[in-house]
């Protein structure tokens, strides 16, 4: 784990690391099957890594799986994968892998650790991680991948459990252009848009920033629709209003806070079912801003309220019920 | 001075006046010109609504006009219009009148004012205010008209002086939806979209929602395009990649902070020719939410940024330039 | 209610008038009498009004009140007070009349509504308006007044009830430096600081300063302890090192929010018995804030963390409750 | 460094270690020379280290110094201090160090680097870290300093290069109860508060709560005294009466930001000579905060503020010039 101190080194002496980070990996040979539906590893079978291994499974692709869950595991026997003991273990099989991880220390395990990829990882294997972690991470296990001759790419996604299920999601992918194609390859069988950011860190730096702007316009649209129905508009009128309007944004038009006003959003099945407020991680966001001194006035006061939300019992709710927080409840504590 | 106590009195402690205002105006009798084009009045000729009483004479209006500024009127003149000399002029000879102006105390003056719209206007006339001003006084103008037997409604617009010159404004009404449809056939000579939102006030309720979630999102895309921009994203792959997620708004895909991004925009003119920070008076929004006791914690840390702005000289720059405020310039005060 | 925008225009165009107020009242000739322990009128009689008026009374003066409120009548009427049915009433019989009221509305119903002490108030008279009101009010109460050739002094308090029963008030006064003695003669019965601070205005202005200041440090103590004793301070021992430092401030030191650390204050007493938080009004400070253009980053997020805690179950708790707001309560809602 | 990145990965899993830190050093074997004036060695010669030392000879101490700048060691050389070649020469020779550096790695550098403290340093040893750094970064090091039977207490100071200069430092300590008075020894000499706050990082941790509060409450106290005399107070009034009330801080008594106000303040000498802005790092607040999950709103925002305030040429100023940065300039960008 020495490298992810190393890495947070580098970053406060030398920031540029970042925007040289594109160019350093085009030199990586690339030796995988070139042939289509090469067997492809896959570690991590949770909430969104079970449906997207399913995907590559329906697709076609022979698929080999670990996990640290046993019915997860037992999940994708099922459904045809072939499961194995070890991150090390999938990779002495496979040279192509996904993983999708909860945070920083998993991805770290998972690559560098004992029984980690990397200790059995074949020369000019496609390592592509959909974690959302910190892009300082992913410099970092990039660098270290290429010690051993293999390809990191960070490639976290955009849309749910639902859109992981309906093969919908969207991937943001960091790393060289050279490689891009052959993932590109790969994700097309678990989401609709794959879209290349940059040099390795910069797919991870794009959901930081989504999340980012995510959560404000999220709590911006509840405070609006909750001042506007205040003043005497009705909600479904103010929706179409600010929508026609320079205020418009997603949070509004298709994933509306407040309840009744659009059909099938978590807002209208009383904040259940969408995306966990605990789950609405600013905190990459702000532990990047604070280290690279870039001001976020408005993301750091959402990162706040996110927090107290968790605290004041929201943290399973859906992060729209920042519309439910701001109401005046009145009951006495 | 006692009436502002009673006013305030009056909101604090009944404020479902909001909510009923959408009924107390059916009864008054329409006896206005039914035939189409009959004469309008206009008054407030600035860069607004000079553009606005001009389509008014493009589509073959006759229209009588009233402002301040000897230059504006003898503008509008030469446009075709038939000046006067004060609102009670306007309102002796026309009974359907449009007002475009700059704030609070200048609407309340131009219609009750010694030489005011009410001093002269005709029963059953139709006054439609188009300025942007707090929807209490806009309740409290229609009290005042309802009394000489004419309607009052708010309209203010989104939309700027671009939109205002090629009749692409949005109008936002509130007011006795008997009285739209009249309403609406004036609008739609300097507008393109004209919604009804509600009883009185409630077009300026809309507007004052729109102003705060705008300036919300301003910010936030104005941070997280910087701080993406610090991770190494490419201005225009990132932009491109949060219009395609859940960070989408109007302050990134049509207006983007970020000089070079999209072209025609404020930003790539150096943060002129658009909307000037020092207009984005989301001082209305507070003093609403305020009164209302609705919490409003990114709107009202926007509030604050814009005032900062000013101070600091961005007052005439576009509101985009907080995108600006937010760099590093580093040259010591 | 044209008045309303009146009273906004002149304010927004001749905000001067807060300097200039210092020096208008000079002129005014006083006729009271001059002997100590003349009557002196009380209105408002509520839980800082009542004790006030007691220890008036405790002091020998003859005190004539008056209330809406019956039972605080006759809780005064045993006291020894001479208890008479309307402001007018009061302002018949004496020459001197201290005013303690909830809010701006009342104020100016108590000095200008029918049976107000305008109606009847004796030439020379001086009215001392010891309630917590916009310092706009107060200027316009001075005007009204001085047409009567009456002084009216604002003298808002620091200090609660407690501090009202046992005369340890600090009163801030804002009127004539030339009337000034006569209304700390009165003022030292019921308070030990009476503390000068200018022109009319100046005193509630001095208030809202105060009562911004104390959110916003009573917010940040709540924060700082809470974190530190995460991070495994012990929260006496935290509270001393910060106290001896540069973080030392009266939150800290003299009102501490978190339980056990200080006795004898509402934290320690499950934050009963203090200052309500629905009490404390950051609305007039931002409202004086909006009007002036002046920027209160850290006041107006104060007013809004302020206002969310009404919104969820902490308006009766005392203010330092922001500590248990802050908390991790963990349970679903 | 290794450890580090541990530390963080148990903080975010066993957030309890700190709890735990206080008791776990007890068992080291005391072993140095108890006689008083035992020699000590000093690492970090900067602005705040260089007077420390210097205090130390002036007290009668032997010092063993080191720095990376030449300068710096000839100046020590001058004040009579023996001058090595590396942290791990200081370690080699005496018992007992303190060091004083400017951020995390240079402390991890210093202890565990090639020639660092560690290579060389004696059982028994007392090693005292002044330099202001994360509390995970301290708790990590004692681990590492224990395992070579060395104690480590973290010391940071309060007070700037002024009280460096005179011996007027407060020092926070954490660290072995057991071990505290042989390291109050040693700080006296530098400073004339040495207080005890808890075990090991505790020091760092109330550092770190003290400069939050004090970012809170000097941005707030500028706020206040801005909108205070635009409201048409005079300054030293304005401080005399929040100073008497519950507004009292520091900030406002001790180093108010308003020119004038204060003599002697850097506010008074054009916000030079004081803590400058760029160095209140509250960037490592906001990482425990986000780490600890502890909500700190106003701590968040003040750390916005003080980041934009460095972008915007305040970074050398005092870090009271908040009140300058909120002023009204108007220039034009």
């Amino acid at each position: 784990m020495a490298a992810l101190g190393k890495a947070r080194f580098l970053l406060q002496h030398k920031c540029s690391v970042y925007k040289l980070s594109g160019c350093r990996y085009f030199s990586v040979q690339s030796v995988r099957h070139s042939e289509s539906k090469s067997p492809v590893g896959f570690i991590g079978l949770g909430n969104m890594g079970g449906p997207m291994a399913k995907n590559l499974i329906k697709n076609g692709y022979s698929v080999t799986v670990f996990d640290v869950s046993e019915q997860s595991k037992e999940d994708l026997r099922k459904a045809g994968a072939n499961v194995v003991s070890s991150p090390a273990a999938v990779a002495s099989e496979v040279d192509t892998i996904v993983t999708m991880l909860p945070s920083n220390p998993h991805v770290i395990e998972v690559y560098t650790g004992k029984s980690g990829i990397l200790s059995t990882v074949k020369p000019g294997s496609l390592l592509i991680d959909s974690s959302t972690i910190d892009p300082m991470v992913s410099i970092d296990m990039a660098e270290q991948c290429s010690k051993k001759n293999a390809t990191f790419m960070d490639a976290p996604v955009s849309g749910g459990v639902l859109a992981a299920a309906s093969g919908a999601l969207t991937f943001m992918v960091g790393g060289p252009a050279s490689e891009f194609p052959a993932a590109k390859i790969i994700l097309e069988n678990m989401g609709k848009n794959v879209i290349h950011c940059g040099g390795v860190g910069t797919g991870e730096a794009a959901k930081v920033c989504n999340n980012m702007m995510l959560a404000i316009s999220m709590i911006g649209a509840s405070e609006t629709m909750n001042m506007g129905i205040k003043l005497g508009l009705e909600p479904k009128v103010l929706k179409d209003v600010l929508c026609t309007s320079s205020a418009r944004c997603w949070s509004l038009d298709t994933y509306n806070p407040v309840p009744g006003v659009l059909e099938g959003v978590p807002s209208s099945k009383d904040y259940q079912g969408g995306f966990a407020t605990e789950l609405m991680d600013l905190g990459l966001a702000q532990n990047v801003a604070t280290t690279l001194k870039s001001p976020t006035p408005l993301g750091s006061l959402a990162h706040q309220i996110y927090r107290v939300m968790c605290n004041k019992g929201y943290a399973r709710k859906d992060f729209s019920s920042a519309y439910m927080f701001l109401q005046d409840e009145k009951e006495e504590k």
